[in-house]
């Protein structure tokens, strides 16, 4: 740990929690990388060096995932043509377009239904929706060390939840066999150096963070402290003037506020996903 | 970087890959780290440095989250007594009374909800399918953060997807309100040197990494050599001799292999997410 690594890490602290920053524990550069995350949402046109991929993709799978299921894939896409189709369908997000690298983490059945058929097996469990959480949380566990891995390098990366806009018109530009379902991209480039990103506010831990038995007592006045925080953080970035609790009503009072995403359900069960 | 970092890092691909490892591509002190992961179930009785649960908290919180919604809570359990009736809910599985630390990672509608509440808006979005999977993965990515900071301390540490053979039984014992889930489980403590823990075998990136389009044309011959693999591995482990496409079907065969997990979306219901 070099000397400037407590300080480093103290100012990314602060930065994530203003004045409600917990004081500085244990600390090394690996915590301090993690603690300096930021969303990368626009890339230079500079392609990844030759086996970062493949190193990426040892990093993500060297995440836990249940039972050793592994129930997840990732699609890396690098064809501009494909990439701007997918932009298409995700929300027409042009960074998807500038990044050299575009991945579809997959939960994927289908893999382990062709385990079962080749020992003869149909494997009914897969009908429920415990197997999909299962699928979702191993692809976000592998992406999550994906992340970490590739920042480290230098990439930035943003994840890409719109890849669930149209799942059905997804599968099809990606091929995806019945039982594969694209649960959420990240676009992976160098930063553009001319727009800045920046460490994003969090809802202070008092809040997040439960000890023993969930409570909520000391709620109320934290978000009114982070609602203050987020305006501030968000009229400084060109991001508009609303607060926290402003943007959560926007983006689930009703069904409409979901664009689209309301309808996942019945999408899955089309992809073949029961969810029983 | 040390120069010790590419040869560790070559090991550790081999031992995650064997003969099928691809070959040693960008490599630093973070990513060999993140290959160095191996799940931990045999704690010292060593209780964490004072800070050491807010510096991890806040290595989760700096995760990427939807729409930075932070759908999601951690519990921290520290209480012998109370982990010790986590670990009856949770499949018996006695490291969670040896950790330190359990944590239970929630998916949390209901601070949400209580934001549009004091908005005076009931929040329609939070009752669908999309919305829950947006918590289960801010959940994901946070824990994630959470594991490879606890891992960079020292720290040895394995989810627990057993949080959610009982899931009401769970929010009650936890205090949770309508709307709030354990998605999983996390045991943090310090390894105990005694019992190793051995860095997992994975399936060959040729069945996990898909280009521009999904197929599965080579799978067959890599799953037959990952079942050979994992057979030697587990055997040597004392965990068994049974390769990785017996224990697929074992898991997923029917509805009775997912041992009470197949009632989760009734359960879920139950809890106030109504996945629709």
């Amino acid at each position: 740990m070099t000397t400037a690594t407590p300080s480093k890490a103290a100012a990314l602290l602060h930065a994530r929690y203003g004045d409600a920053a917990p004081p500085l524990g244990p600390v090394n550069e690996i915590i301090t990388h993690i603690l300096s995350h930021r969303s990368v949402r626009a890339f230079l046109p500079r392609r990844l060096p030759e086996g970062t991929l493949e190193m990426l993709v040892a990093a993500a799978q060297s995440a836990s995932t249940s039972s050793n299921l592994q129930a997840w894939s990732v699609l890396a896409i690098e064809e501009p043509a494909h990439k701007s189709r997918l932009a298409e369908l995700a929300g027409q997000q042009d960074f998807i377009r500038q990044a050299p690298l575009f991945l579809a983490f997959l939960a994927d059945h289908a893999r382990l239904g062709r385990v079962g058929a080749a020992r003869g097996t149909q494997l009914e469990g897969l009908d429920f929706t415990e197997s999909y959480i299962i699928a979702a949380l191993d692809a976000a566990f592998a992406a999550q060390n994906l992340m970490v891995a590739a920042e480290s390098l230098g990439l930035g990366c943003v994840y890409v939840g719109a890849l669930r806009n149209h799942p059905e018109e997804i599968a099809q530009e990606l091929a995806l066999p019945p039982h594969v379902m694209g649960v959420f991209g990240m676009a992976v480039g160098y930063p553009d150096p001319a727009v800045r990103a920046e460490v994003k506010p969090r809802l202070p831990q008092s809040v997040v963070l439960h000890r023993e038995h969930y409570g909520a007592a000391a709620e109320p006045d934290a978000v009114a402290a982070y609602d203050a925080t987020l305006k501030a953080f968000s009229a400084a970035n060109g991001m508009g003037a609303a607060d926290w609790s402003t943007r959560v009503v926007g983006r689930l009072a009703t069904a409409a506020s979901l664009h689209g995403r309301e309808r996942i359900r019945e999408q899955l069960r089309h992809l073949g996903f029961e969810l029983r």
